[in-house]
């Protein structure tokens, strides 16, 4: 059974808008996919090596997956989810297909069913719908594929579509993968596979091993990381190493999204309780409020773009990170306050427009209070695409429904994906399109937008903007 | 005049999705009312006496109604609303009617009107609009009903198809009506009128009369409830004499949704703080959150479903308080915060699954950031419908746009009507039916859904998943 | 080319429910425009002088504008924006016009959009779709509009079919150009052009200057407004001066919405400490807050209707203050609580129908939460019409989907343009005319709402209702 096209996926029903929008994603379905932040492990390209079976590849590391089975009593272990102690879990392939299956209506209604079906079809042209009775010959469909030659990574990445993917690398990451890459001409300055400077572990305190990080970070350039000033000439160092990588943008994941900006004796006082192991929240929170200020300085010398991550408590679920780890789909979204906690930023260097910062959120209850109005009136902020929870087409929609008329479509900065699911990318890509493809298909039916104009906005959200704001392609 | 059916009430009016919707609510449309949480007073099932007059059965008690004329100047005392000094009130059923039916424009889009009309019309069976001229004949035409004993209590119960319906009992309640309805063989475990186990009044230091309170809880119960370790002793216990009244839930009102792990000794001081009339607020708030992890704690014993239902400030209009007393349109929601405040509860229970906890909102604010990816990560939740001000056309639908993509819709536990109205039952569980259809029609004319699951999920919805989530039917 | 007339423009696209939108839409269109809040300058409408040139009309005053043009590196001070410290800005009215149209695909799905285009083809009858091509065209048209006596204030005050603006003062004002209106014919109580009581800069510890002002309130009332009661009675003079003058409300703009009921010993040691210069940020706070109490005893007495407009961080952007000064652009909103802040306002008058307060917002994330169930709950509340940033088609129609259902539409106090451009007056009224038939109509559509009742409400929301709440008319 060959798959149906879904021509009509996510367009609104009403006959007008459908036309309209079709119209408007035709104009963008085909243009090249520019991923300009994702956690794709390079290694994958670098490689080329055959994906694994497909409960490895698609459910095993899917924490979207993993967490709503949890949410239904199915333990991540049972689901081949790694254990921090080695304490066995289910290794068998298709059992934990089969345990997926089983629970495919949880699915219902979520970008998860949508992205997932796709892939099924799009990526591996497996049209049998998934339901428990199908489960197998599923599996055994695209384990077939995935022994085929045309579908190892790098024949995927063409056939995908995608211009430029960037990975995100810890400055303690060596980039050999990307060497690789650029040795075989698909990475490097330029390149099609790109890293992201993400220097997260060597610089939240409260991230595990820090001590450790900076001093590796210190072996790893040859500066002093026991001193503030030469822990800031490491950092510099190793922006240099990513951008010689390819990085046009580095990435800030941080509880909140808090800025100040103080001074070198301030900083330099906490960096050194950090380094004793006397710091407390407060002193971890002010370090990474500060820092935030240190990149925007580097940024404006050497170019990247910043992104800041606020708002996700990590490992909200004890239980699931004492037994599994980070990243396995414990973390949940807080509260998140922009104006206040950016003040300091926008303050020195807002209206500088040598820099470019993109915000991102998981709290929507921003979008028209803060995020569009900060966007809307400062020179250097962009707003990033819905994030993690709020990827998903109910979200994208109202994202333009509530930044729009404040932000504007140009103060966004286009989709990225954020995914660490290669096989996902062009789906959830497509996702984007098609919701905004239906939102100005919405303007021009309420004659708020000539046709000509939407069809020209479609494709600056689809391929330019994110190209420009992101200087993808641009050589530092 | 006879009434006519509305069958396309509520449905989107775009065609295709109006066909879907009719399709889907065809198959919810006639599954039986579960009702497991709501205000109804046992005794008018247990005496099945008929309804008094219009005004009284419908105007007087219904806050919704009485808040919105105040909010244009009527004072509730004119509505018949008593008064706690005893001050006399407008007694005559007509004239209450007659000022009602004068503002019936207030109520313009608002659920009230839908309420209240379908009950006129679908209850009643009276197909003439309401308007200041019909008045007299409306009231009149339900007051010539209420005599019939097709109106009586129990007959409407079948006629509603009604398969159960929970109370809400204090634990002083000695569950007399309870008793009376098991012995008619209407009630008891399993029965179709049950009990719900709602100790706020024992429980909230700052409830009127909670010391005395606590004092009659060890009368009734024989426990020493002048200790900390009585008191507990003495919950448990009226917890089993709940249980074997039916009841299969508690339920928990609380200001806020905070919940504390505090040790024995903590917990102890501050319930004798509380007796001795020295606990102040914080006192307070700390002892209702901490009882919420004793409840967990008796829940996973005993089987008895959680019920959280926070956000609301208690008497904010002060001057109505005074004169009319508790629930009579005075209380207002307030921010609610869930994720730092049920990681105790959630830390010490969140993936166990034999505690369900099913937590309701005033605050939609929160559906996208922190009550779906709670729900959809930990095993013990389950989001409750939105309630109260929430419980409306339009906040059932953005309900369900917001959860949906992160939670699923079997992390959600189905509607309650949390109705102290019997009459008004039928018409709200419809309206919800209606919107869920709706809401999936839109997912299956997006092709988000094929027909087929979504006929399946409205069932769930309606029907299966309360059932199921609140233990409807169960014996514990 | 003559311009079109774009006669569906906003409504729904799904044709039922467009042709009910035309419908209700056609009743609403040609009600004459209140304007019971704006910023119009009444000598714009005294002196009846001929309009600047384009640029200087439309693109240097409107910070919604200058601040889009700002967030994409554009300086205000290209675009006419003058300085504090009269550095030299472009003074080109022609290059001004060129720069804005340059950028004009910005304002893509943005009110600013709308509202300029129909200025364009509306008022001035300019057809041509501006663009960086046609920019000089559209100038030299509107231009040459400018020129003709039709185009004066007064003619365009008739031909937009005003009954009443209302424009805002301080208690500074000497109010001559209200003085000068009055005499022509145009002001004064129950006239056409009347003024609000804006006390911010005698009231706002935080205003530059206040004890200045406070000092030049006691000169031009004659009151000692170095005590506190002499101050109190400065004001009570100032209020009655602007009755005089056709005032029938005051506006206050304060950070937040809170409220306090301080003794008059304690009220007092705040204005010493304020006229000392000894006052902090707190003092500021509590004392504004204070006199929202003060205020509403003075409206009981005189009968003003209050407005309060909480929630704008003044001047966030640092840059653009220090460099052009206020208003132009550099204000951002932030989270705005309501419930507790009102208490102490509510607690006293809440109840009082003599009181009237309409309450704004930059935050619609408490439409559901607070504003509706305050708005719903209290006889003095009104809710006002969405604000500054959230007036906009998008929002427009989510604040009727959100507040309606609690607080029906007679609790919200009908569309402000709170504009300072009088151009754009009549096509703000008229996108809230548009949004308010598109929402009247789906509930028509979805059988919720009979059409009769729908053509009622319509009127009243467009016409009806600011009238009456803001005692448009009536002599105080």
């Amino acid at each position: 059974m060959s798959p149906t096209p879904r021509s009509d996926l996510l367009f609104p029903a009403e006959p007008t808008q459908r036309a309209l929008a079709r119209e408007l994603y035709a104009l963008a379905k085909d243009q090249p996919i520019i991923s300009p932040h994702g956690h794709v492990d390079p290694l994958i390209l670098a490689d080329d090596a055959p994906f694994p079976d497909p409960a490895r590849l698609i459910i095993v590391p899917d924490h979207y997956v993993t967490r709503m089975l949890l949410s239904q009593g199915v333990p991540p272990a049972d689901l081949g989810v790694p254990t921090v102690d080695g304490r066995p879990v289910e290794t068998d392939g298709r059992t934990i297909w089969r345990r997926f299956a089983a629970h495919w209506h949880l699915f219902r209604g979520t970008p998860s069913r949508l992205w997932l079906e796709r892939t099924f079809t799009e990526v591996f042209g497996v049209g049998t719908a998934l339901s428990p009775e199908t489960a197998d010959e599923v599996y055994d469909a695209i384990a077939a594929r995935l022994a085929e030659p045309e579908f190892r990574p790098r024949a995927l990445f063409e056939r995908f579509n995608i211009e430029v993917l960037a990975t995100t690398e810890s400055p303690l990451d060596d980039l050999g993968r990307h060497a690789k890459l650029a040795a075989d001409g698909w990475g490097g300055p330029g390149g099609r596979v790109i890293t992201t400077f993400r220097p997260d572990n060597v610089v939240d305190m409260e991230f595990e091993g820090w001590a450790d990080n900076v001093a590796r970070l210190g072996e790893i350039t040859g500066a002093d990381t026991g001193t503030y000033r030469g822990y800031l000439a490491a950092l510099r160092d190793r922006r240099q190493a990513f951008i010689a990588a390819g990085a046009t943008s580095s990435d800030h994941g941080h509880p909140t999204a808090l800025t100040l900006a103080l001074s070198e004796a301030e900083a330099t006082a906490l960096f050194e309780r950090g380094l004793r192991g006397t710091a407390d929240a407060a002193d971890a929170e002010a370090f990474r409020a500060h820092m935030l200020l240190e990149f925007a300085r580097m940024s404006i010398e050497d170019g990247l773009v910043m992104q800041l991550h606020p708002g996700s408590v990590r490992n909200h679920n004890r239980w699931l990170y004492e037994t599994h780890g980070r990243d396995v789909g414990g973390d949940i979204p807080q509260a998140t306050e922009y104006l206040h906690a950016l003040t300091p930023l926008l303050d020195a260097y807002g209206n500088d427009p040598r820099l470019r910062v993109v915000v991102y959120t998981l709290d929507e209850y921003t979008f028209t209070r803060e995020l569009a109005p900060l966007a809307g009136g400062y020179a250097a902020l962009y707003l990033g695409a819905p994030w993690w929870f709020l990827d998903s087409p109910e979200v994208l929609r109202r994202f333009r429904e509530s930044v729009t008329e404040t932000a504007g479509f140009y103060n966004t900065a286009g989709f990225v994906d954020d995914t660490r699911a290669f096989c996902s990318i062009p789906v959830r890509h497509d996702v984007a399109r098609r919701i905004d493809a239906g939102f100005l298909a919405r303007l021009v039916a309420e004659d708020r937008l000539p046709l000509s104009e939407a069809a020209e906005t479609i494709v600056d959200l689809a391929y330019r903007l994110p190209k420009k704001i992101f200087k993808i392609g641009e050589r530092l």
